[in-house]
């Protein structure tokens, strides 16, 4: 059977004012179901095994085949710092710690937050989950820089390094347009 | 007309497994809408003016009457940054400078992640705006304690106050259950 006629209707939004909100919103023209819409929160860990630093290969689009943090969408129910370590479970199958906020990032034209958290591995122990094709430790020179997936990749990694040996930073914003540039040919600081 | 009887049908959602999800998804029996439902971002701002802090008294459900510090639901196309002054121009007709990140809060219980920043007003004008009841700048010892509103306002005075000369700090997360407790008979800490 197929799945779009399982269904009697299909969805008909449209947005309407709706009691008590200065915005529009989007309502189902069937059923008066209000679909809200905010920001997703993506939560990830830049993580630090001595001097080496955790990247995954993306099996998965967007930007399958290339490098980046485990990261990924918060779920109902679960902290920010919860859902990272859930994050680098499933994507790197590592168990890990946090020690800081790296970067707390705005993306307003996909309706996305980022909060990225300064970590570490509990154990070597590390293999690709299934949204990977490959995880690797890599030393700052030798991370892939022209294959990495996002410009938030680049600004967490810079955020990292400027923060190696610092017990207690402020988190990093979304830095002014082109301070680091995408996609890089070489590492952003030294 | 009876608002509930100007669509055909009523929303009819149960949880499913849909395709390439790990977790089960709200969809409507009627449309096949899915409905992915992920924490929502609330920003927002201790505002100092001096050495006072601006607070608002809040006339809206839930805790009508108790007070506040400017905050609100992020919403679609806009920054952290852009959204708490949005909630600062709605809640106390206050334009505000961000210089700090005071809060990244988790509220799993009720799928919440609060960004909370510290602020200065630019010029000494405020007002309620439409949900509050009265705006007002405060001392620390005369902030009304008894009256707060939400245990993450306590967080993000605390958070202030042990931060209130520092320049580069890291932001507070959530605070080991009942360091401060709530409701409070006294300031949380001096």
């Amino acid at each position: 059977m197929n799945k779009t006629n399982q269904f009697s209707k299909n969805p008909n939004f449209t947005k309407r004012d709706v009691d008590g909100d200065s915005l529009k919103r989007s309502q189902c023209g069937h059923c008066g179901f209000i679909d809200y819409q905010n920001p997703k929160v993506v939560i990830g860990s830049a993580v630090r095994h001595g001097e080496k630093i955790l990247m995954c290969k993306r099996a998965i689009e967007p930007r399958a085949g290339f490098w980046t943090l485990p990261a990924g969408y918060m779920e109902l129910g679960e902290t920010l710092e919860d859902g990272a370590k859930r994050e680098a479970w499933e994507e790197a199958c590592i168990e890990i710690e946090h020690d800081g906020v790296l970067g707390v990032f705005s993306l307003p034209h996909i309706s996305q937050v980022q909060v990225m958290f300064r970590s570490k591995l509990k154990t070597e122990r590390f293999a690709a989950g299934p949204e990977s094709l490959e995880v690797a430790l890599f030393s700052w020179q030798n991370i892939p820089w022209k294959e990495l997936a996002f410009p938030s990749v680049v600004w967490t990694l810079a955020a990292l390094r400027q923060t190696w040996n610092a017990e207690n930073f402020a988190p990093m914003g979304n830095p002014p347009e082109g301070r680091f540039g995408f996609p890089l040919t070489k590492p952003p600081i030294d």
